[in-house]
């Protein structure tokens, strides 16, 4: 056993600790027991912080939704023909998972068995939903190719932007060089596809 | 408690209960006693088929890499410029993942624990390079746009092809019509991308 490590955590670093601890074990398989190994703190400091695991995975949560929708307050998002801010909302939304990647990873985890969980995917829902607008409005502007699938073409674009958790890391871990680059590849594959001919 | 059914599975049967098994609860999560109550036959008649549930993995892998495997033995993934053989690549690896999804999701799924999960990410990862190649070699061909990363551009489309699993209903219960027209959308947006303008 090693000693309990004297409580330095603000709520914000150990929100960092827990976030990691979900993501590895998955939020149900996280206890407090966990989450005070990996802190090294004692259960009732973490409960001085907050009142459970619950409450940390709602404030882990807020923070990845707070990225996104934050991006549809933005100028590049408000003004313009839909298709430019349907790009411009891509790209920031590449930018802000990979500046936010542990929070925005477990959002995109959660499945669903607690209060918590289910409003996370219904926040998560309407953040498509408002791209999906932008996507209708795009097409209806006729600067969509004819033949695109509103819902398909946005269930595409978010599978391909949400893929990047599964390799991504930061300071270039990953080979692709900065953030500024994979967003660009996103955005160009997505927008101009991959084909010259 | 129920009495358990007489034992009518054939390996094919058994493996298809199973692999749902493992999908809802993952691989790790998932017992023998999980295996017999979920085929409501005992355990000594599974061990009557396979000798545990690493072999129901493997041979579930099995199907699926074989599905996959069999797209690069097509005409269409030989003959043609690469760009071609590319996109036929996409359209049929989009097909098979529809056609074989609970056995491709659980590929897509695993994570490198058990010796058979490290062999099904090698050979996922060898799947993964043959279509970075044909990759490479549509941009030697000058029939992909200069400015996509090889590397970055495999990721991204395999992103957007896998993201499938996670909506993907068979019998279109998902509102995208056929697999067919999934396939479509697929290769437009990764080949064409969404814009006109």
């Amino acid at each position: 056993m090693t000693m309990a490590k004297r409580d330095t955590y603000t709520p914000e670093s150990l929100l960092a600790v827990a976030v990691e601890v979900f993501n590895e074990r998955g939020y149900d398989g996280t206890s407090m027991e966990h989450l005070s190994r990996a802190a090294g703190i004692s259960k009732s400091s973490i409960y001085h912080h907050v009142r459970g695991k619950e409450e940390l995975l709602r404030l882990a949560i807020a923070r990845a939704l707070d990225g996104l929708f934050g991006i549809l307050e933005e100028q590049g998002a408000g003004e313009g023909r839909a298709i430019d801010r349907l790009e411009y909302v891509t790209r920031r939304t590449a930018e802000v998972l990979m500046a936010e990647l542990p929070y925005v990873t477990l959002l995109l985890r959660v499945r669903g068995n607690t209060g918590t969980e289910r409003w996370a995917m219904a926040r998560r829902r309407e953040f498509d939903q408002q791209v999906a607008e932008l996507l209708a409005q795009a097409a209806a502007d006729g600067d969509l190719r004819g033949d695109v699938d509103v819902r398909l073409a946005t269930r595409l674009l978010f599978g391909m932007i949400n893929s990047i958790v599964e390799w991504y890391r930061p300071h270039g871990g990953h080979s692709h060089g900065r953030d500024e680059d994979v967003a660009d590849g996103v955005v160009r594959m997505a927008f101009a596809g991959l084909r010259t001919t």
